[in-house]
């Protein structure tokens, strides 16, 4: 029998592409029929399809030879996740803001996401500037401070621009305590102000006199015992907490209970050794108890130090930046380092706190889109079953969405495992092209604040990035790639 | 058309009971069959069916009026899964033993599992009584310990005969300091003792210097230390932990890294707090932080306080202790609170230390099995999957062992819930019966004990429990649950 003739002699089953409503009519009559998870690439636009066809397909001379696009773009992104593989952050001090963070000076205030100035930012991140302008005696009061932060004398400029991060608001100021991270595989730095707890805090643009004075004690108690204590214990290891705690049930964004345990345990004999009197020791150890969000401003500048160090790689569309500042969405390419993609700051879909709806909610804030960046976070989700009490959905929810990840990452983490998924890495590396031609959006989860200065934190949930910014992004890759090809 | 006629108008699928080789027969003619998962009951023992059958289908008069015994088994049942459920352990205190345990006295040592007299006792038993008269002082050395233990002039009783329970040998000496343990619930206390750590340690049979010296160090620094924090800090709620710490990749036996992580976070606070110098702080968080089986001490005098509570109901076929003195496997039922069911502690099948292999390996020991009996431990290991690391096994073995616990326990539990199963509670509640009937033997996980005195842990594994002693004890059970309807 001819290979054909065999085919047709067998029981035939049906695989339906598109809409399922053929599928459905099949099975309606009991048929078996196979439903392809397939869709029109780049949402069927054309423009994006032609770039699409020219990165897939096209060719370029390299020193006389033909090289296939594709190949070049490869080889780039796997670089660039073999970087943030070979990453291994480490926590090595805590000082003042202007003393570690490069650029940082008097007058200049960090802020969350792609850059932004006082008259289009968002509620909470002007509350926070606020809070910031009171903190540093820059300004008595609120009308002070906004009068300040108005006229030109303050300095507002990207954390991303200054090797930092910052979550929510992700204001910075001189004289703000923050934790320094060192990539020991790539020598670089990152920075992130140590996180204030739940409630009322600046990074959800409150500014009332708790908040300033929490931020003081952060400065005069909370780091004097913490740099204390690492000077005793010796630099720690956040790449191996990172690790263990997406071990025990977090995803290190919007769950740290685990990592903020683990930290605990690691630092509290020497907290326990230092020479602060007992009642400091005592209050920094409650501290840090008490707020199962502490760890996320490690996550962060761990995740920043690693991307940093996957940026600048010719030929790459691996994204190694997303941020928002609450006005915007950002996100940066490794090929095109020094550029920020935006698109307006989406809403969040999510659990409220009692007395607050959606109508409160600001639009997306914060650089801790890092973490998804990083693959951790949303991208993790699949390890933190627990989350979505917090951010809504069900445990195969979490599963669902990272097993999602894989189709826009170049590879899968090797030092981050999910132990549900037979302890497969997580996705790792979000590939703009393969974003924009399937159309599936990085899956971020994230709090959500009150779209007013002053208020804080009303929810948490999940979101969806604007594709507007990773189709700009797309665009501006095909042409640097063409660009670049051409000159040589 | 009739129903019978209906019925063999549709398409018919085989359902098969019994031996699979029919299904697979059909399958490979492309036939669709159902291979119903089922098997003889007891294994086919005529004897055991015919129990079976009088507590299945009996009645017995109560009161005048006819009631099913099958009634009265289930409603006893009712009643002890609700008490283990609405138990709730606290850590009330820290003292010695002799202090604390009632009936603990000079002279005598209290050990794991059913009782066991000197000349029975296994090996790291042997070792670990060894250890404690050194560590008393009743003893300078290995010959004189030996001789004083078989000269009838020490007493030994079972951990259990005293609301206590001990890790492996489980061995409690007068001057040991202990964890008091108040089921609030029922008001019942329970009590172990401060885990050791890993490597030479008395509990797995070692007894050199640096055990007795840590044991020294434990009860003059340690307990203290903690004891005073405890003042500071006020009664800790156990189950509140436990649950938290199977959200966290912990399963409560061989699994305690988040367990112990939030018992450091929530003491230490107090710990820096208290008078002891800071040198001492340091080094007992420092202890507690290098043993990640530091909370198992706690996880068993938790399950314990919450099993007592669960004992002495008339006619519950539930199961309250099973525990090991690796010679015997021992279980205890709810309706016979006094009396031991025993069978030869079998063999560990698992994962071996490099030099060492199953010819070295002790029997089963330890009334670790309180946390199984409890309905943690290998019964929700589908909480951690990365105890495989450990035990040995595949991620989707742990979540199987969990799912086929189901089909031998009376409920589920109302405080302890794993995440990958949509949070439904965990297994609680051994029936004896359906052990017996469905020959599906308790889940254990556990540590491997070498079987010379001196040496210690060698490996950790999965252990079968003999179903002799089940069988044993269905009998007796369904003797006491006869003999008593008769006499009314």
């Amino acid at each position: 029998m001819s290979e054909i003739a065999r085919l047709f002699a067998s029981d035939l089953v049906v695989a339906n592409l598109g809409s399922k409503i053929f599928t459905d009519a099949l099975e309606l009559q009991g048929r078996r029929a196979i439903q392809v998870d397939w869709a029109v690439p780049c949402a069927g636009d054309e423009e994006l399809i032609s770039i699409l066809k020219t990165i897939r397909t096209g060719e370029v001379g390299v020193g006389g030879k033909k090289v296939a696009l594709q190949d070049l773009v490869d080889r780039a992104n796997a670089e660039a996740l073999e970087q943030i593989n070979l990453s291994h952050p480490f926590i090595v001090g805590i000082g003042k803001a202007v003393d570690e963070i490069p650029g940082m000076e008097k007058g200049l205030i960090l802020h969350a996401g792609p850059p932004v100035e006082w008259e289009r930012m968002c509620g909470p991140m002007k509350g926070a500037v606020i809070g910031a302008l009171i903190y540093e005696e820059l300004a008595k009061d609120e009308s002070a401070a906004r009068k300040m932060a108005a006229s030109g004398d303050i300095k507002f400029e990207p954390c991303h621009h200054h090797a930092a991060v910052g979550p929510m608001a992700g204001i910075i100021s001189p004289s703000m305590p923050v934790w320094v991270i060192e990539n020991r595989h790539s020598r670089n730095r990152a920075f992130c102000t140590l996180n204030e707890g739940l409630g009322k805090v600046l990074r959800y643009g409150a500014f009332s006199a708790e908040v300033i004075e929490r931020l003081k004690w952060m400065e005069e108690v909370l780091a004097p015992v913490l740099k204390d204590a690492l000077e005793i214990h010796g630099e720690i290891d956040l790449r191996t907490i990172i690790a263990q705690a997406l071990q025990m049930g977090d995803e290190g964004h919007n769950r740290n209970k685990a990592g903020t345990s683990l930290l605990i345990r690691e630092f509290a004999p020497s907290i326990a050794e230092g020479p602060a009197d007992a009642k400091a020791k005592s209050d920094v150890l409650k501290f840090m108890h008490l707020n199962d969000h502490f760890f996320l401003n490690l996550t962060m500048p761990a995740g920043k130090s690693s991307l940093d160090s996957a940026s600048g790689i010719e030929n790459s569309s691996v994204i190694v930046a997303m941020a928002r500042n609450g006005t915007d969405f950002g996100i940066r390419l490794s090929s095109l380092p020094n550029k920020w993609f935006t698109a307006p700051a989406p809403e969040v879909e999510g659990l409220y706190f009692p007395g607050y709806g959606a109508e409160d909610a600001n639009p997306d804030i914060g650089d801790s889109t890092i973490c998804e960046t990083y693959g951790i976070g949303g991208f993790a989700m699949a390890a933190a079953p627990a989350i979505v009490e917090f951010v809504g959905g069900t445990p195969q929810d979490a599963i669902n969405f990272t097993l999602s990840m894989y189709d826009i990452t170049v590879g899968e983490s090797k030092n981050f495992r999910i132990p549900s998924l037979g302890f497969r890495g997580t996705p790792t590396g979000i590939d703009v092209t393969e974003v924009v031609e399937k159309g599936i959006l990085p899956a971020v989860n994230t709090g959500i604040a009150h779209k007013d200065p002053g208020i804080g934190q009303v929810g948490a949930g999940l979101v969806e990035p604007p594709l507007a910014c990773f189709e700009d992004a797309f665009k501006a890759f095909h042409k640097s790639l063409t660009r670049r090809r051409k000159k040589r």
